[in-house]
Protein backbone atom coordinates (compact mmCIF):
# COMPACT_ATOMS: atom_id res chain seq x y z
CA UNK A 1 0.00 0.00 0.00
CA UNK A 2 1.23 3.60 -0.57
CA UNK A 3 3.58 2.84 -3.12
CA UNK A 4 4.19 5.63 -5.49
CA UNK A 5 2.31 4.84 -8.95
CA UNK A 6 2.26 6.86 -12.15
CA UNK A 7 -0.95 7.93 -14.14
CA UNK A 8 -0.66 9.42 -17.63
CA UNK A 9 -3.06 10.40 -20.26
CA UNK A 10 -4.89 13.44 -20.51
CA UNK A 11 -8.32 11.68 -19.69
CA UNK A 12 -6.99 9.56 -16.56
CA UNK A 13 -5.23 12.72 -15.16
CA UNK A 14 -8.37 14.69 -15.91
CA UNK A 15 -10.59 11.46 -14.02
CA UNK A 16 -8.00 11.53 -11.24
CA UNK A 17 -8.39 15.45 -10.60
CA UNK A 18 -12.02 14.91 -10.26
CA UNK A 19 -11.15 12.92 -6.91
CA UNK A 20 -9.77 13.17 -4.10
CA UNK A 21 -6.55 14.97 -5.20
CA UNK A 22 -4.42 14.20 -1.95
CA UNK A 23 -4.08 11.61 -3.50
CA UNK A 24 -2.00 13.10 -6.25
CA UNK A 25 1.99 13.37 -4.61
CA UNK A 26 2.80 15.53 -8.09
CA UNK A 27 2.16 16.05 -11.79
CA UNK A 28 4.87 16.33 -14.37
CA UNK A 29 3.58 18.42 -17.26
CA UNK A 30 4.57 19.71 -20.76
CA UNK A 31 4.61 23.41 -20.71
CA UNK A 32 5.60 23.78 -24.64
CA UNK A 33 2.60 23.07 -26.02
CA UNK A 34 -0.81 24.29 -27.86
CA UNK A 35 -3.20 21.49 -26.20
CA UNK A 36 -5.57 23.61 -24.10
CA UNK A 37 -6.43 20.16 -22.30
CA UNK A 38 -3.06 20.35 -20.88
CA UNK A 39 -2.86 23.75 -19.56
CA UNK A 40 -6.71 22.99 -17.86
CA UNK A 41 -4.88 20.56 -16.10
CA UNK A 42 -2.12 22.39 -15.11
CA UNK A 43 -4.43 25.04 -14.01
CA UNK A 44 -6.69 22.63 -12.16
CA UNK A 45 -3.94 20.94 -10.38
CA UNK A 46 -2.60 24.36 -9.32
CA UNK A 47 -5.52 25.50 -7.75
CA UNK A 48 -5.56 22.39 -6.04
CA UNK A 49 -1.87 22.84 -4.11
CA UNK A 50 -0.55 19.89 -6.28
CA UNK A 51 3.32 20.25 -7.23
CA UNK A 52 4.06 20.42 -10.73
CA UNK A 53 7.16 20.08 -12.80
CA UNK A 54 7.71 20.39 -16.05
CA UNK A 55 9.22 17.84 -18.04
CA UNK A 56 9.64 17.39 -21.77
CA UNK A 57 8.09 14.34 -23.72
CA UNK A 58 11.28 12.10 -23.38
CA UNK A 59 11.13 12.34 -19.68
CA UNK A 60 7.50 12.07 -19.15
CA UNK A 61 8.09 8.70 -21.32
CA UNK A 62 11.12 7.88 -19.00
CA UNK A 63 8.97 8.65 -15.55
CA UNK A 64 5.78 7.08 -16.79
CA UNK A 65 7.03 3.76 -18.89
CA UNK A 66 4.13 4.86 -21.62
CA UNK A 67 4.92 6.59 -24.76
CA UNK A 68 1.32 7.53 -25.04
CA UNK A 69 1.41 10.20 -22.29
CA UNK A 70 -0.48 12.74 -24.26
CA UNK A 71 2.00 15.69 -22.04
CA UNK A 72 1.20 14.89 -18.55
CA UNK A 73 1.63 12.51 -15.66
CA UNK A 74 0.70 12.10 -11.77
CA UNK A 75 2.19 10.64 -9.44
CA UNK A 76 -0.21 9.41 -7.35
CA UNK A 77 -0.13 7.59 -3.92
CA UNK A 78 -2.17 4.23 -3.91
CA UNK A 79 -3.94 3.38 -1.30
CA UNK A 80 -6.90 1.19 -3.07
CA UNK A 81 -4.36 -1.52 -3.51
CA UNK A 82 -5.15 -4.26 -1.25
CA UNK A 83 -3.67 -7.80 0.31
CA UNK A 84 -5.93 -10.42 1.36
CA UNK A 85 -6.44 -9.67 5.17
CA UNK A 86 -7.97 -5.81 4.13
CA UNK A 87 -10.13 -7.72 1.64
CA UNK A 88 -11.42 -9.41 3.99
CA UNK A 89 -11.60 -6.33 6.51
CA UNK A 90 -13.55 -4.42 3.11
CA UNK A 91 -15.90 -7.74 2.91
CA UNK A 92 -16.85 -7.82 6.30
CA UNK A 93 -17.13 -4.06 6.88
CA UNK A 94 -19.67 -4.16 3.64
CA UNK A 95 -21.71 -6.97 5.02
CA UNK A 96 -22.41 -5.34 8.05
CA UNK A 97 -23.52 -2.85 7.05
CA UNK A 98 -25.82 -4.40 5.04
CA UNK A 99 -24.93 -3.11 1.40
CA UNK A 100 -25.28 -5.16 -1.63
CA UNK A 101 -22.37 -6.41 -1.59
CA UNK A 102 -21.00 -7.16 -5.25
CA UNK A 103 -16.93 -8.38 -6.12
CA UNK A 104 -15.30 -8.85 -9.14
CA UNK A 105 -13.21 -11.90 -9.69
CA UNK A 106 -10.54 -12.05 -12.77
CA UNK A 107 -9.61 -15.56 -12.82
CA UNK A 108 -5.90 -15.22 -14.38
CA UNK A 109 -6.76 -12.13 -17.28
CA UNK A 110 -3.32 -11.61 -19.44
CA UNK A 111 -4.05 -8.82 -21.21
CA UNK A 112 -3.34 -5.64 -19.51
CA UNK A 113 -6.16 -3.98 -22.19
CA UNK A 114 -8.56 -6.82 -20.96
CA UNK A 115 -7.61 -5.94 -17.34
CA UNK A 116 -8.30 -1.96 -17.73
CA UNK A 117 -11.30 -2.80 -19.47
CA UNK A 118 -12.93 -4.92 -16.54
CA UNK A 119 -11.64 -2.26 -13.91
CA UNK A 120 -13.19 0.54 -15.75
CA UNK A 121 -17.08 -1.53 -16.20
CA UNK A 122 -16.80 -2.53 -13.02
CA UNK A 123 -15.97 1.12 -11.40
CA UNK A 124 -18.90 2.08 -13.62
CA UNK A 125 -21.50 -0.88 -11.91
CA UNK A 126 -20.18 0.40 -8.45
CA UNK A 127 -18.27 -2.90 -7.63
CA UNK A 128 -16.64 -3.11 -4.45
CA UNK A 129 -13.70 -4.70 -5.33
CA UNK A 130 -11.33 -6.47 -8.11
CA UNK A 131 -9.53 -10.01 -7.02
CA UNK A 132 -7.20 -11.64 -9.21
CA UNK A 133 -4.46 -14.43 -9.02
CA UNK A 134 -1.17 -12.59 -7.93
CA UNK A 135 0.79 -14.66 -10.62
CA UNK A 136 -0.12 -15.71 -13.69
CA UNK A 137 -1.99 -12.83 -14.63
CA UNK A 138 -1.97 -9.31 -15.90
CA UNK A 139 -1.15 -6.36 -12.55
CA UNK A 140 -2.04 -3.13 -12.44
CA UNK A 141 0.34 -0.55 -14.84
CA UNK A 142 0.61 2.04 -16.72
CA UNK A 143 -1.50 0.50 -20.31
CA UNK A 144 -4.29 -0.85 -17.16
CA UNK A 145 -4.34 2.99 -15.92
CA UNK A 146 -5.16 4.36 -19.29
CA UNK A 147 -7.83 1.85 -20.34
CA UNK A 148 -9.66 2.05 -17.31
CA UNK A 149 -9.62 5.78 -17.48
CA UNK A 150 -9.43 6.54 -13.75
CA UNK A 151 -10.75 3.48 -11.99
CA UNK A 152 -7.24 1.54 -11.26
CA UNK A 153 -7.01 4.87 -9.59
CA UNK A 154 -10.01 4.24 -7.34
CA UNK A 155 -11.43 1.05 -7.10
CA UNK A 156 -10.22 -1.64 -4.41
CA UNK A 157 -7.98 -3.89 -5.96
CA UNK A 158 -6.52 -7.30 -4.17
CA UNK A 159 -3.88 -9.49 -5.72
CA UNK A 160 -4.34 -12.47 -3.74
CA UNK A 161 -1.97 -15.08 -3.41
CA UNK A 162 -4.65 -18.41 -3.84
CA UNK A 163 -8.51 -17.05 -5.47
CA UNK A 164 -9.27 -20.47 -4.33
CA UNK A 165 -8.65 -19.63 -1.25
CA UNK A 166 -10.34 -16.30 -1.04
CA UNK A 167 -13.21 -18.08 -2.51
CA UNK A 168 -13.45 -20.39 0.36
CA UNK A 169 -13.56 -17.40 3.15
CA UNK A 170 -16.15 -15.45 1.27
CA UNK A 171 -18.48 -18.97 0.87
CA UNK A 172 -17.96 -19.00 4.97
CA UNK A 173 -19.26 -15.07 5.27
CA UNK A 174 -22.86 -16.43 2.96
CA UNK A 175 -21.20 -14.33 -0.10
CA UNK A 176 -22.05 -16.45 -3.59
CA UNK A 177 -20.02 -17.02 -6.14
CA UNK A 178 -21.62 -16.90 -9.89
CA UNK A 179 -18.97 -18.08 -12.51
CA UNK A 180 -19.55 -18.20 -16.21
CA UNK A 181 -18.74 -20.76 -18.36
CA UNK A 182 -20.09 -21.82 -21.53
CA UNK A 183 -20.50 -25.36 -20.63
CA UNK A 184 -23.11 -24.00 -17.91
CA UNK A 185 -26.54 -25.43 -17.72
CA UNK A 186 -28.51 -22.11 -17.36
CA UNK A 187 -28.12 -18.61 -18.80
CA UNK A 188 -27.28 -15.72 -17.34
CA UNK A 189 -30.98 -14.10 -17.62
CA UNK A 190 -32.44 -17.05 -15.41
CA UNK A 191 -29.83 -17.13 -12.17
CA UNK A 192 -31.54 -14.93 -9.25
CA UNK A 193 -28.76 -12.69 -9.06
CA UNK A 194 -30.05 -11.30 -5.67
CA UNK A 195 -27.75 -10.94 -1.98
CA UNK A 196 -23.98 -10.21 -1.60
CA UNK A 197 -22.41 -11.66 -4.38
CA UNK A 198 -18.84 -12.27 -6.28
CA UNK A 199 -19.01 -12.49 -10.47
CA UNK A 200 -16.09 -14.43 -11.22
CA UNK A 201 -14.65 -14.69 -14.95
CA UNK A 202 -12.33 -16.83 -16.28
CA UNK A 203 -9.19 -16.11 -18.17
CA UNK A 204 -9.24 -15.37 -22.40
CA UNK A 205 -9.58 -18.20 -24.12
CA UNK A 206 -9.51 -21.23 -21.97
CA UNK A 207 -12.59 -19.60 -19.63
CA UNK A 208 -12.54 -20.56 -15.67
CA UNK A 209 -10.10 -23.19 -14.20
CA UNK A 210 -11.89 -26.07 -12.89
CA UNK A 211 -10.77 -25.78 -9.55
CA UNK A 212 -12.30 -21.98 -9.93
CA UNK A 213 -15.24 -23.24 -11.49
CA UNK A 214 -15.96 -25.79 -8.81
CA UNK A 215 -16.02 -23.70 -6.44
CA UNK A 216 -18.76 -21.59 -7.91
CA UNK A 217 -22.25 -21.90 -6.33
CA UNK A 218 -23.89 -20.97 -9.84
CA UNK A 219 -22.26 -21.32 -13.24
CA UNK A 220 -23.89 -19.16 -15.94
CA UNK A 221 -23.80 -19.32 -19.54
CA UNK A 222 -24.76 -15.89 -21.81
CA UNK A 223 -26.62 -16.87 -25.14
CA UNK A 224 -24.06 -17.01 -28.57
CA UNK A 225 -26.63 -16.37 -31.41
CA UNK A 226 -23.73 -15.90 -33.89
CA UNK A 227 -20.42 -17.52 -35.33
CA UNK A 228 -17.95 -16.44 -32.66
CA UNK A 229 -17.38 -18.53 -29.88
CA UNK A 230 -16.89 -16.10 -27.31
CA UNK A 231 -17.35 -12.64 -26.00
CA UNK A 232 -14.42 -10.39 -24.98
CA UNK A 233 -13.84 -11.03 -21.49
CA UNK A 234 -14.92 -7.45 -20.71
CA UNK A 235 -17.59 -7.05 -23.00
CA UNK A 236 -19.17 -10.66 -21.15
CA UNK A 237 -18.28 -8.92 -17.27
CA UNK A 238 -20.03 -6.07 -18.30
CA UNK A 239 -23.52 -7.81 -19.44
CA UNK A 240 -23.30 -9.61 -16.63
CA UNK A 241 -22.29 -6.74 -13.86
CA UNK A 242 -25.49 -4.83 -15.86
CA UNK A 243 -27.55 -7.81 -15.06
CA UNK A 244 -26.46 -8.02 -11.68
CA UNK A 245 -27.68 -4.49 -11.31
CA UNK A 246 -30.69 -4.49 -13.48
CA UNK A 247 -32.14 -7.36 -10.97
CA UNK A 248 -31.24 -5.37 -7.88
CA UNK A 249 -33.15 -2.60 -8.91
CA UNK B 1 -20.03 -6.40 -53.20
CA UNK B 2 -17.78 -9.02 -54.19
CA UNK B 3 -14.90 -7.03 -53.09
CA UNK B 4 -11.37 -9.39 -52.35
CA UNK B 5 -10.63 -8.67 -48.89
CA UNK B 6 -7.85 -10.45 -46.75
CA UNK B 7 -8.31 -12.02 -43.25
CA UNK B 8 -5.25 -12.75 -41.27
CA UNK B 9 -4.27 -14.35 -37.78
CA UNK B 10 -5.20 -18.29 -36.92
CA UNK B 11 -8.30 -17.16 -34.88
CA UNK B 12 -9.73 -15.68 -37.45
CA UNK B 13 -8.51 -17.67 -40.38
CA UNK B 14 -9.78 -20.95 -37.96
CA UNK B 15 -13.25 -19.51 -37.99
CA UNK B 16 -13.76 -18.76 -41.58
CA UNK B 17 -13.08 -22.45 -42.22
CA UNK B 18 -15.61 -23.40 -40.12
CA UNK B 19 -18.33 -21.09 -41.50
CA UNK B 20 -18.98 -20.94 -45.94
CA UNK B 21 -15.83 -21.68 -47.28
CA UNK B 22 -16.94 -20.84 -51.02
CA UNK B 23 -16.33 -17.25 -49.87
CA UNK B 24 -12.69 -18.10 -49.20
CA UNK B 25 -10.96 -17.76 -52.45
CA UNK B 26 -7.66 -18.94 -51.53
CA UNK B 27 -5.43 -19.54 -48.64
CA UNK B 28 -1.99 -17.77 -47.86
CA UNK B 29 -0.17 -19.81 -45.90
CA UNK B 30 3.56 -20.11 -43.87
CA UNK B 31 4.72 -23.99 -44.50
CA UNK B 32 7.94 -23.15 -42.53
CA UNK B 33 6.63 -23.21 -39.44
CA UNK B 34 6.80 -25.10 -36.98
CA UNK B 35 3.20 -24.14 -35.44
CA UNK B 36 0.58 -26.89 -35.74
CA UNK B 37 -2.29 -24.32 -35.97
CA UNK B 38 -1.31 -23.53 -39.02
CA UNK B 39 -0.68 -26.79 -40.25
CA UNK B 40 -3.92 -27.69 -39.27
CA UNK B 41 -5.31 -24.77 -41.04
CA UNK B 42 -3.55 -26.00 -44.42
CA UNK B 43 -4.89 -29.63 -43.75
CA UNK B 44 -8.56 -28.05 -43.39
CA UNK B 45 -8.23 -25.92 -46.30
CA UNK B 46 -6.94 -28.80 -48.49
CA UNK B 47 -9.95 -30.49 -47.70
CA UNK B 48 -12.02 -27.80 -48.39
CA UNK B 49 -10.61 -27.73 -51.82
CA UNK B 50 -9.74 -24.10 -51.10
CA UNK B 51 -6.13 -23.59 -53.10
CA UNK B 52 -3.14 -22.92 -51.36
CA UNK B 53 -0.22 -20.22 -51.92
CA UNK B 54 3.07 -20.77 -49.84
CA UNK B 55 4.00 -17.45 -48.92
CA UNK B 56 6.67 -16.21 -46.73
CA UNK B 57 6.70 -14.08 -43.72
CA UNK B 58 7.06 -10.52 -45.24
CA UNK B 59 4.65 -11.50 -48.47
CA UNK B 60 1.94 -12.59 -45.95
CA UNK B 61 2.50 -8.95 -44.07
CA UNK B 62 2.62 -7.42 -47.99
CA UNK B 63 -0.59 -9.12 -48.78
CA UNK B 64 -2.62 -8.74 -45.33
CA UNK B 65 -1.57 -4.99 -44.67
CA UNK B 66 -1.01 -6.83 -41.11
CA UNK B 67 2.25 -7.34 -39.76
CA UNK B 68 0.59 -10.02 -36.89
CA UNK B 69 -0.84 -12.67 -39.23
CA UNK B 70 0.24 -15.38 -37.66
CA UNK B 71 1.35 -17.17 -40.79
CA UNK B 72 -2.12 -17.37 -42.81
CA UNK B 73 -3.88 -14.93 -44.68
CA UNK B 74 -7.35 -16.23 -46.46
CA UNK B 75 -8.68 -13.67 -49.54
CA UNK B 76 -12.61 -13.87 -49.10
CA UNK B 77 -15.06 -12.79 -51.34
CA UNK B 78 -17.09 -10.34 -49.42
CA UNK B 79 -20.86 -10.56 -50.36
CA UNK B 80 -21.73 -9.55 -45.97
CA UNK B 81 -20.86 -6.02 -47.31
CA UNK B 82 -24.64 -4.12 -48.18
CA UNK B 83 -25.58 -0.99 -49.45
CA UNK B 84 -27.72 1.08 -48.57
CA UNK B 85 -31.03 -1.18 -51.40
CA UNK B 86 -29.42 -3.76 -49.93
CA UNK B 87 -29.75 -3.03 -46.45
CA UNK B 88 -32.93 -1.99 -47.32
CA UNK B 89 -34.34 -5.82 -48.87
CA UNK B 90 -33.10 -7.17 -45.44
CA UNK B 91 -34.78 -4.87 -43.39
CA UNK B 92 -37.66 -5.64 -45.79
CA UNK B 93 -36.75 -9.50 -45.93
CA UNK B 94 -36.71 -9.78 -42.16
CA UNK B 95 -40.11 -7.49 -41.41
CA UNK B 96 -41.77 -9.73 -43.32
CA UNK B 97 -40.97 -13.30 -42.37
CA UNK B 98 -41.97 -11.76 -38.78
CA UNK B 99 -38.32 -12.02 -37.19
CA UNK B 100 -37.42 -10.00 -33.99
CA UNK B 101 -35.11 -7.52 -36.21
CA UNK B 102 -32.40 -6.02 -34.82
CA UNK B 103 -29.68 -3.49 -36.25
CA UNK B 104 -26.76 -2.27 -34.72
CA UNK B 105 -25.88 1.73 -36.13
CA UNK B 106 -22.55 3.07 -34.87
CA UNK B 107 -22.92 6.81 -35.15
CA UNK B 108 -19.02 7.32 -36.05
CA UNK B 109 -17.13 4.84 -34.22
CA UNK B 110 -13.49 5.99 -34.57
CA UNK B 111 -10.68 3.06 -33.51
CA UNK B 112 -11.08 0.23 -35.97
CA UNK B 113 -10.88 -1.93 -32.39
CA UNK B 114 -13.62 -0.78 -30.73
CA UNK B 115 -15.43 -1.46 -34.66
CA UNK B 116 -14.21 -5.13 -34.21
CA UNK B 117 -15.38 -5.59 -30.69
CA UNK B 118 -18.96 -4.45 -31.76
CA UNK B 119 -19.20 -6.70 -34.30
CA UNK B 120 -17.95 -9.29 -32.41
CA UNK B 121 -20.43 -8.79 -29.37
CA UNK B 122 -23.29 -7.72 -32.30
CA UNK B 123 -22.73 -11.29 -33.84
CA UNK B 124 -22.96 -13.05 -30.85
CA UNK B 125 -26.21 -11.57 -30.09
CA UNK B 126 -27.95 -12.08 -33.38
CA UNK B 127 -27.65 -8.64 -34.80
CA UNK B 128 -29.19 -8.69 -38.68
CA UNK B 129 -26.95 -6.07 -39.86
CA UNK B 130 -24.36 -3.26 -38.47
CA UNK B 131 -24.43 0.14 -40.12
CA UNK B 132 -22.30 2.89 -39.96
CA UNK B 133 -21.50 6.21 -41.56
CA UNK B 134 -19.60 5.69 -44.95
CA UNK B 135 -17.46 9.03 -44.01
CA UNK B 136 -15.78 10.06 -40.66
CA UNK B 137 -15.85 6.36 -39.16
CA UNK B 138 -13.85 3.46 -39.21
CA UNK B 139 -14.43 1.22 -41.99
CA UNK B 140 -13.66 -2.31 -42.05
CA UNK B 141 -10.27 -3.61 -42.64
CA UNK B 142 -7.51 -6.09 -40.72
CA UNK B 143 -7.76 -4.92 -37.32
CA UNK B 144 -11.46 -5.17 -37.39
CA UNK B 145 -11.08 -8.29 -38.59
CA UNK B 146 -9.04 -10.05 -36.16
CA UNK B 147 -10.79 -8.37 -33.53
CA UNK B 148 -14.08 -9.41 -34.34
CA UNK B 149 -13.19 -13.06 -34.42
CA UNK B 150 -14.77 -13.92 -37.75
CA UNK B 151 -17.71 -11.77 -37.34
CA UNK B 152 -16.48 -8.92 -39.93
CA UNK B 153 -16.45 -12.29 -42.64
CA UNK B 154 -20.05 -13.40 -41.40
CA UNK B 155 -22.09 -10.05 -40.33
CA UNK B 156 -23.63 -7.67 -42.78
CA UNK B 157 -22.41 -4.73 -42.81
CA UNK B 158 -23.55 -1.46 -44.26
CA UNK B 159 -21.19 1.73 -44.82
CA UNK B 160 -24.25 4.50 -45.79
CA UNK B 161 -23.78 8.06 -46.74
CA UNK B 162 -26.65 9.27 -44.49
CA UNK B 163 -27.53 7.95 -41.50
CA UNK B 164 -29.82 9.61 -40.92
CA UNK B 165 -31.92 8.93 -43.99
CA UNK B 166 -31.75 4.82 -42.97
CA UNK B 167 -33.17 6.39 -39.82
CA UNK B 168 -35.94 7.90 -41.81
CA UNK B 169 -37.34 5.05 -43.64
CA UNK B 170 -36.62 2.68 -41.05
CA UNK B 171 -38.79 4.89 -39.55
CA UNK B 172 -41.54 4.24 -42.15
CA UNK B 173 -41.17 0.76 -41.92
CA UNK B 174 -41.84 0.84 -38.25
CA UNK B 175 -38.29 -0.25 -36.56
CA UNK B 176 -37.95 2.14 -33.86
CA UNK B 177 -34.35 3.40 -33.17
CA UNK B 178 -33.32 3.14 -29.41
CA UNK B 179 -30.09 5.70 -28.84
CA UNK B 180 -28.03 5.58 -25.68
CA UNK B 181 -26.64 8.78 -24.28
CA UNK B 182 -26.03 9.82 -20.49
CA UNK B 183 -28.55 12.57 -20.96
CA UNK B 184 -31.37 10.52 -21.55
CA UNK B 185 -34.31 10.84 -18.79
CA UNK B 186 -34.67 6.91 -18.59
CA UNK B 187 -32.37 4.18 -18.26
CA UNK B 188 -32.20 0.89 -20.30
CA UNK B 189 -33.86 -1.33 -17.78
CA UNK B 190 -36.84 0.85 -17.78
CA UNK B 191 -37.16 0.66 -21.48
CA UNK B 192 -39.59 -1.05 -23.48
CA UNK B 193 -37.71 -3.27 -26.05
CA UNK B 194 -39.96 -5.09 -28.05
CA UNK B 195 -40.45 -5.36 -31.78
CA UNK B 196 -38.25 -4.88 -34.56
CA UNK B 197 -35.86 -2.38 -33.43
CA UNK B 198 -32.47 -1.04 -34.17
CA UNK B 199 -29.64 0.30 -31.47
CA UNK B 200 -27.87 3.54 -31.92
CA UNK B 201 -24.82 4.26 -30.28
CA UNK B 202 -22.69 7.34 -30.19
CA UNK B 203 -18.73 7.48 -30.74
CA UNK B 204 -16.15 7.20 -28.42
CA UNK B 205 -15.56 10.37 -25.63
CA UNK B 206 -18.94 12.54 -27.73
CA UNK B 207 -21.39 9.90 -27.69
CA UNK B 208 -24.46 10.44 -30.86
CA UNK B 209 -24.61 13.51 -32.65
CA UNK B 210 -27.36 16.16 -32.19
CA UNK B 211 -29.46 14.77 -35.24
CA UNK B 212 -29.13 11.13 -34.98
CA UNK B 213 -30.00 11.72 -31.51
CA UNK B 214 -33.17 13.60 -32.03
CA UNK B 215 -34.01 10.96 -35.11
CA UNK B 216 -34.50 8.26 -32.07
CA UNK B 217 -37.90 7.33 -31.08
CA UNK B 218 -36.26 6.44 -27.25
CA UNK B 219 -33.10 7.78 -25.65
CA UNK B 220 -31.74 5.36 -22.83
CA UNK B 221 -28.83 5.31 -20.25
CA UNK B 222 -26.72 3.13 -18.35
CA UNK B 223 -26.56 3.32 -14.73
CA UNK B 224 -23.07 4.72 -13.86
CA UNK B 225 -21.77 4.11 -9.80
CA UNK B 226 -17.94 5.02 -10.14
CA UNK B 227 -16.14 7.81 -11.05
CA UNK B 228 -15.51 6.95 -14.66
CA UNK B 229 -17.51 8.64 -16.67
CA UNK B 230 -18.41 6.82 -19.27
CA UNK B 231 -18.42 2.39 -20.51
CA UNK B 232 -16.07 1.44 -23.76
CA UNK B 233 -18.62 1.68 -26.51
CA UNK B 234 -18.56 -2.44 -27.18
CA UNK B 235 -18.87 -2.86 -23.22
CA UNK B 236 -22.09 -0.85 -23.57
CA UNK B 237 -23.28 -1.85 -26.65
CA UNK B 238 -22.63 -5.73 -25.26
CA UNK B 239 -24.76 -4.20 -22.64
CA UNK B 240 -27.76 -3.12 -24.44
CA UNK B 241 -27.77 -5.66 -26.91
CA UNK B 242 -28.47 -8.23 -24.29
CA UNK B 243 -30.93 -5.92 -22.36
CA UNK B 244 -32.91 -6.57 -25.68
CA UNK B 245 -32.41 -10.42 -26.02
CA UNK B 246 -33.18 -10.70 -22.31
CA UNK B 247 -36.47 -9.18 -22.79
CA UNK B 248 -37.52 -10.56 -26.22
CA UNK B 249 -37.24 -13.98 -24.16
Amino acid sequence: MNKAHYISGLRSVEQLLTGDTAEIRQLYAEYQTANPRVQAIITTARQAGIEIQPANRARLTQISGEARHQGVVAEVRRSTLLDEGALRTLVEDRLQKGDPMLLLILDGIQDPHNLGACMRTADAAGVDAVVVPRHGAAGLGPTVSKVASGAAEELPFAAVANLGRVMGWLADYGVRCIGTSDKADSSLFEADLAGPMALVMGREHTGLGKGIANRCDTLVSLPMHGVVSSLNVSVATGICLYEILRQRG
